[in-house]
């Protein structure tokens, strides 16, 4: 068994490799003076397992890359088998033509790693557990709901309520609300015009509770900031956030800042540089 | 039939629009606040024959993978047949295992292609030709030589050397040597111990010539310059460059901008941004 990580995520990677106890393969994943990729690997992985970890977080298409070239190298250079291990697997959300001549790029990407020639494929918390089928190698689908769920355990919070910020995310939310013996709401979102701001409409009881909304992924987190403040409002006493992939991209941060949010919980899919570290945002390791 | 462009060359693919008189097909290619790549097709395709004009030069695989999903969604589109243009095809220096496990992306690239759905690639000037055997799909593999020969004739430089600046240019510059009616030479890079700097040495008559140095691509430019210094060391009136392919990444432009070469010939399969423009730098279009 060896275990090579790409540029995404060389932390977790590490921490991965402490937890099994074997050192980190010794591969360089590099560029070229004009961007394209260059991958050296350093070791022979001659009819061995090969464990390669990279997210596919932004820069996406450069992450998605350097997984791609490095499964080729792995591949000419005759490893065993390949396993790839994509905490966070980007392009999630075109899962499907939404509008008439959308591309569905989540296959497009399943079809790549494929093609580049990888054998198992080892994810979490895929925004649609349907993109499990646009692979034709196996997948083996993690959840961070048992992560999050012994955090919140810890804190000994009291009272508390499990929200899913969308219809979408109800049986997640079903999910952390039993490990936490808790009941859920949902929040309703309706556009009473077009052209005319959403309203948050909560459908269960959350007054006098501790919420705690759980999400796949938070992007620029308008959505969860605005639910926290519609909970707040129908009389919620602490609103708490997690989720399993904090892509954190554009105005994320500083909404989150300014939110009513007491914490956000997330996980180490995609790591956060520094420029993205807050006090009331709380990062719980998938190394285990 | 329906031309469409991505984003690395759109004043190229509007010239080729031009050229065969019909407008530019409208798509959106653009990106989603974390970085991931989104394209809208406002046009129907269905049953058309469809052209993709794109570059995969730098950023390089954000353009490579434009170019991925925008074929994705013409063939959910129904596109009759997907045609995609490739001027410059990045990549293509990894094309064979130089060493142990290396990738051969240039063929990884290939099969990507294919992957998205793509029925034919028409592309110019590849680092090596076999690159066409990388496809399954018919390559159609234009060439600069004719377009660069054109604008020498019209100078109407005399006593004209062509010069190849490795073995490997041998037989494009004397494609060129072939239509400007002269003779040709070949720099013979050698290294004379390990960790000792390379010397030029040249491989046929420079002396009080004009020298036109061909090569498909001019990356850092570190190679011609120094070779425009050693024909000039060997007597050469004057050098002039060319090439196809302007990748001009790093120390590029200060080095042609110091270096010795009268003038540099490339072509638009590569846009050059305001700051790579020179007086020195001619671009012609391959458009037609
Ligand atoms: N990277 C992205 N950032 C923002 N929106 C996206 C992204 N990728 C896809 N979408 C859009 O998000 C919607 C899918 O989200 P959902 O309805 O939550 O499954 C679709 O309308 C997509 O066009
Ligand atoms: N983008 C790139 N920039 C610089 N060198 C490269 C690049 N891609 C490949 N190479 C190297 O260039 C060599 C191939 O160039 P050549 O010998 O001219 O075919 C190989 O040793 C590659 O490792």
């Amino acid at each position: 068994l060896q275990v090579f990580s790409c540029n995404s995520n060389p932390v977790l990677a590490q921490a991965i490799c402490n937890h099994i106890g074997i050192p980190l393969g010794n591969a360089h994943v590099g560029k070229f003076s004009d961007g394209e990729i260059h991958v050296k690997l350093d070791d022979s992985v001659r009819g061995s397992d090969v464990y390669v970890i990279q997210s596919t977080c932004d820069p996406v298409n450069q992450h998605l890359m350097e997984l791609l070239v490095m499964v080729d190298a792995l591949r000419r250079a005759s490893a065993g088998t390949i396993n790839v291990v994509i905490p966070y697997y980007g392009y999630a959300r075109q899962d499907r033509k939404a509008r008439a001549r959308d591309p569905i790029t989540a296959k497009l990407v399943a079809n790549l790693i494929e093609t580049a020639g990888a054998d198992r494929v080892i994810t979490m918390d895929l925004h649609a557990t349907q993109i499990q089928g646009f692979f034709n190698i196996p997948v083996d689908h993690l959840v961070g709901v048992p992560i999050l769920a012994d955090y919140f355990k810890g804190k000994g919070l009291t009272d508390v309520v499990v929200v899913s910020p969308d219809h979408g995310g109800v049986i997640r939310a079903r999910r952390l609300a039993e490990r936490l013996e808790a009941p859920i709401a949902i929040i309703d979102k309706r556009r009473p015009e077009p052209n005319v701001a959403e309203v948050m409409n909560i459908v269960g009881d959350v007054k006098g509770k501790t919420a705690i909304i759980i999400d796949d992924i938070i992007d620029t987190a308008g959505t969860i900031t605005l639910a926290a403040n519609a909970l707040l409002e129908y009389g919620a006493k602490a609103v708490y956030t997690c989720c399993t992939h904090p892509v954190f991209s554009g105005p994320a941060i500083d909404r989150i800042r300014e939110s009513n949010i007491t914490e956000m919980v997330v996980t180490d899919t995609i790591p956060l540089s520094e420029s993205k570290q807050l006090d009331k945002i709380k990062v719980l390791s998938v190394a285990n």
